[in-house]
């Protein structure tokens, strides 16, 4: 798309840090790093989210994800790998073409604070009654 | 795996709210939900997490991510999901048999913590240094 941010990335009109790129994927450094080496996988055709995504490019990007994972492990001093994908405004998805973040965290950096949640003990009634919708709607 | 609680799961040793399974992945409703319709989804196949997976499971996994985001946003008034995946104790990994967060947010609820990080601009000769050392490493 043309005035899309990571479309202008991928045909070099807007510089980055590559890391990595094969005929579906390209991926690159974020410049507003959460922790160091975090890390951009986005498919070459532009989709909005886990919605649009074909499947094909949707697995490309997934091949690629642990392609990089095991390269920072090789790379760098890296303890953990948190995976995030967002789809939708209302969860603060920031470029509406499809992105994966690979979030490593370093073996002597803090914590990632995304990372962190408090366990509550769900209500068992509501999660029965919200899962039977879900598995019902499975196509 | 004997000891693994998602294992057990699998083989219906502990009981679970099911949404989804097919002949390589599992899925179930998360009882400690973040949000309501917090689902899991995890290989059959106990790989401790995306540096052990297989290539297949991975794929099945992010195959299956899909037709459930779509049967989500199908059965609920969901505005956006997250899609989160931790690996490593040290980003808080608690289970170690790999596991993909689906975290659907619906459009009357409150924002998902986890989704919203501080966007800080980061330093660009080390984001260079970093990202060339990750594409190196690339096999």
């Amino acid at each position: 798309m043309n005035d899309c941010i990571f479309c202008k990335i991928i045909r070099g009109e807007i510089p980055c840090v590559k890391v990595y790129e094969d005929d579906k994927v390209f991926a690159f450094e974020d410049i507003h790093p959460i922790s160091d080496g975090h890390t951009l996988i986005i498919p070459k055709n532009h989709f909005e989210n886990i919605w649009e995504i074909e499947e094909d490019d949707l697995l490309a990007i997934h091949r690629a994800s642990q392609k990089l994972c095991r390269a920072m492990t090789n790379a760098l001093d890296v303890s953990g790998i948190a995976v995030l994908q967002l789809n939708g405004k209302s969860v603060n998805q920031m470029v509406l073409h499809y992105h994966l973040h690979l979030i490593p965290k370093m073996s002597d950096a803090p914590e990632i604070p995304l990372t962190n949640w408090e366990l509550i003990e769900g209500d068992m009634d509501k999660i029965k009654q919200i899962g039977e919708k879900i598995a019902a709607a499975v196509e």
